[in-house]
């Protein structure tokens, strides 16, 4: 399962009208609370890749997320499995992983044709826009990318405004300037 | 928690009628599959750590089980999640953690007194029987230890019979003789 994502800066405002003239569906809103995890082994700013677990209403999840596939989305292979949160922290502390920043938000998610929709309110960082398809394979990857760009345009955005940028490396940028 | 074992080789045709007579109760029988992996950062083996997915009745759990606290009983830190199997495995290999083996069992599980009593059958190694306490504290250890060698004493067990060697450890062995 690969997850095609593009993400850009975008002032809500802007966007919800347009949702609603292409009939886009409201799926849920989600307060979601990230805490991102370290290796002892291996750096994960470098390799480009990702553990975290996720929490909202009560469930949590753990998330790898290996390297990013292209250069310009956001696309990655990605394995996640529900968890109980205090004990799989337990675990990862004693596997010698440690924390290595967390990212709160509000993401309100919509069904617009195939593609997933997220409007995300990020604590200290503002408003964003992400868009979504989930392909099965690589082979399926240009089409979909092209696919999100589309929709994007319809927009006035393209790719000059995609951010490869994680909130993660958002957050610890600000925290350090 | 400390969960404070120890295990030793014995038939259960030995076990079950004294087991009988001081009116343990049965808690569960369970097939148990566990599949351990190793670290690409440190030697388990070495540290004398164990990272576990165990799978029976079709839920999974990942364990971690810190070095043994002390020289006779096989007391160790311990810390254990419900997972989902397939995506952690995927996750662990993600993360370059790789299988080092695999233990399947058939365990009986009794409740004597505030003794767990497990009676475990192991592919390719035999019976065994295995007695636990569970601790809140490093404090506690010391009498657990010799509440569950007075226990094994009726049984005419002592400290000799203390097996410390993991039944991972004994079917690599098995592998390599």
């Amino acid at each position: 399962m690969i997850e095609i994502e593009v993400k850009v800066r975008a002032e809500h405002t802007r966007i919800r009208p347009f949702l609603e003239m292409i009939g886009a569906e409201k799926v849920k809103v989600e307060e979601q609370s990230d805490t991102y995890f370290a290796a002892p082994y291996r750096d994960f700013a470098k390799t480009d890749e990702a553990l975290r677990i996720r929490t909202l209403d009560g469930k949590s999840i753990l998330t790898y997320k290996g390297p990013k596939l292209d250069t310009v989305s956001k696309s990655r292979k990605e394995f996640e499995t529900f968890v109980e949160e205090e004990n799989s922290v337990q675990i990862l502390h004693a596997l010698g992983f440690s924390e290595a920043g967390a990212v709160r938000k509000v993401r309100e998610v919509f069904r617009a044709e195939e593609i997933t929709v997220c409007l995300d309110s990020v604590e200290g960082l503002g408003e964003f826009l992400e868009v979504e398809i989930v392909a099965r394979d690589e082979s399926e990857l240009e089409a979909s990318r092209a696919r999100l760009f589309e929709f994007l345009g319809r927009l006035g955005l393209g790719e000059a405004d995609s951010i490869r940028t994680s909130y993660l490396e958002m957050v610890l940028e600000n925290q350090t300037h």
